[in-house]
């Protein structure tokens, strides 16, 4: 039976995750979930961000679902560097996976892209590149404050995302994988990235590969976002390409992702790509969608391949049921959800 | 007399400064232009990129335009490391200026977005960050590889181009500045500008002023790109959010910018965003628009207001009376856009 950790957060966190939870029992019965209150209202109240003790916990289930930590009243970095991303690095879960559909029935914002055209997955290293934390300042605060931060790449955690892209590309009908970095400028990263991907490459002569600038990458999510398949890059470029993807096809409130440890050693985590929304917080009109398609990825990861695509059905007959500017509810958007995810 | 140096450079580079050189002749008579042949091109005959006997050449003219230059045969860096950024980097140009405006008569990609809605223009960085050249890398071509790239802010190159920003929102008619970092995860770096922004700001208590991370701009970009006026952003981002500018607002055909040393101890450099477009070259279809409206930047900036005033409306009307889909001649709409400017 899957354990699963549930981190409801803050703001809309706990709202979209009820949701996810409703859909997961419905379609695998007898799952075990258990609550830890982390995130802004626990960091308000205790100090505390992630206490050892939970991070321990945590390593105790097969996965972690998460709805939305963050509060515009916590500083910045506290949350992310102390929650979020010390989750990442612990549970070293290098695939932080973000797929991308234009869904039939949602109008995106690109007038000559059609539902059905864009299906993108974009592969986001998770544990190296500028997340890393190697940087500093001197003489801060005065005129002469120098401040750095540095990428980190290796070898070893370039090779395993770009290994894993190749692999989810072998199983997609396209078998295309763009690598994006700037190894014009970022010539030391990125010759590693381009050496390791043409590599990779050669040992799968069957799937198409191309490279792209990011600024390149960027345009062309705007202006071709059809053109990609499987994107596979590095962990800030991922950060910024994923949110272009989200938005050309209907925004981040439909946007899932996995933060993915592959073999398992760890949990990988699941969560919604949109933040804690405190401005329609407590109002029950906070879509789920993106938290219960990042509960059918956790499914997927667990190996319940086949749940998965139920709840994905769901999905896209909510989506393609929706009247354009209907006012949605939370909560009754999770019950469709559910029951159409076991008719 | 303005002194101007010419950088054709590669591609479809000398087709359309021509047309910018034809427009600037024309409304700012007795301008003398000296031509420097850099680029791939020129790389490949000898093995120079920019011999220290031509920078000093450059330094003694007034500005410089540049059309493009590059090719798939050479390098990646060789001509942007050797060429463009060390240009920018010895003329300190650190304001890197890119306007992106939806001209009536431009189709965008956006749907519900219409001409003459989005007038932004992005401050750039252009001598700092991630662009220092600060990175190496370790046991390469083993398994055992590191490769670092660095990013270097200093509250001198961060202050100066913020207020550079501030001073240009000073002078439009919306009056606001978007601050775009990731201060949430580069919390070195992104404390710096945030701070050093946050000074500037309460000098100016007349601009309006917000921030960002650069995911969420990424995002905006795509779906409100009314919102924004002056984004003032590091060398990077603004590398990447430049061209989602360009591709909601038509497209990198367009697309101007300058690379500005406002104080004029160094010359300016002004370019197309736009590349060499090998595909394209020589067939005379290049459109010339984004060398033309860089040519405006660059009468801008020698104190030519009213003849880049000239070019601009030259340029909208073009824009407004082309026929959706017809193939343009290059030289034709030169003779155009110079004819209308002296109207
Ligand atoms: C909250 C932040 C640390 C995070 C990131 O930058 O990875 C977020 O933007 C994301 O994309 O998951
Ligand atoms: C060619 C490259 C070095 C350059 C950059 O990254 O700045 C280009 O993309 C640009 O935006 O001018």
């Amino acid at each position: 039976m899957a354990r699963i950790a549930v981190v409801a957060g803050d703001g809309i966190g706990p709202e979209v995750v009820a949701q996810a939870r409703k859909v997961l029992d419905a379609v695998l019965p007898g799952v075990q979930a258990t609550e830890y209150d982390l995130g802004a209202a626990r960091w308000h109240r205790t100090g505390e961000v992630l206490p050892d003790s939970v991070l321990t916990e945590l390593a105790g289930h097969d996965a972690i679902l998460l709805g939305a930590v963050g509060d515009p009243t916590v500083p910045p970095g506290v949350l992310e560097r102390g929650l979020l991303l010390k989750l990442r690095f612990a549970f070293d879960q290098y695939v932080n996976l973000r797929p991308s559909r234009l869904w039939p029935g949602v109008a995106g914002p690109l007038g000559n892209v059609k539902p059905g055209e864009v299906d993108l997955v974009v592969v986001r290293e998770g544990t190296e590149g500028l997340y890393a934390g190697a940087g500093g300042s001197l003489h801060r605060d005065t005129p002469a404050e120098v401040a750095t931060e540095e990428s980190l790449n290796t070898r070893h955690g370039v090779e395993r995302v770009i290994r894993d892209a190749f692999a989810r590309a072998g199983r997609r009908e396209r078998r295309k994988v763009t690598l994006v970095h700037k190894t014009n400028v970022l010539t030391h990263a990125g010759s590693l990235w381009a050496r390791t991907f043409d590599a990779v490459a050669a040992e799968h002569p069957d799937i198409e590969t191309e490279y792209q600038h990011v600024d390149a990458a960027a345009m062309f999510l705007v202006t071709q976002p059809q053109r990609y398949d499987v994107v596979v890059t590095d962990n800030l470029f991922g950060d910024i390409l994923t949110d272009i993807a989200a938005a050309v096809t209907g925004g981040i409130g439909l946007a899932a992702s996995g933060c993915i440890n592959p073999q398992g050693a760890y949990p990988s985590m699941f969560e919604p790509v949109h933040g804690s929304a405190p401005d329609i917080a407590g109002q029950g009109i906070a879509d789920p969608v993106a938290a219960v398609l990042s509960a059918a990825l956790l499914l997927e990861q667990l190996g319940h391949s086949e749940s998965a695509a139920r709840v994905n059905a769901a999905v896209a007959a909510e989506l393609a049921s929706r009247a354009p500017g209907a006012t949605l509810r939370t909560e009754e958007v999770g019950d469709r959800l559910a029951a159409h995810a076991v008719a």
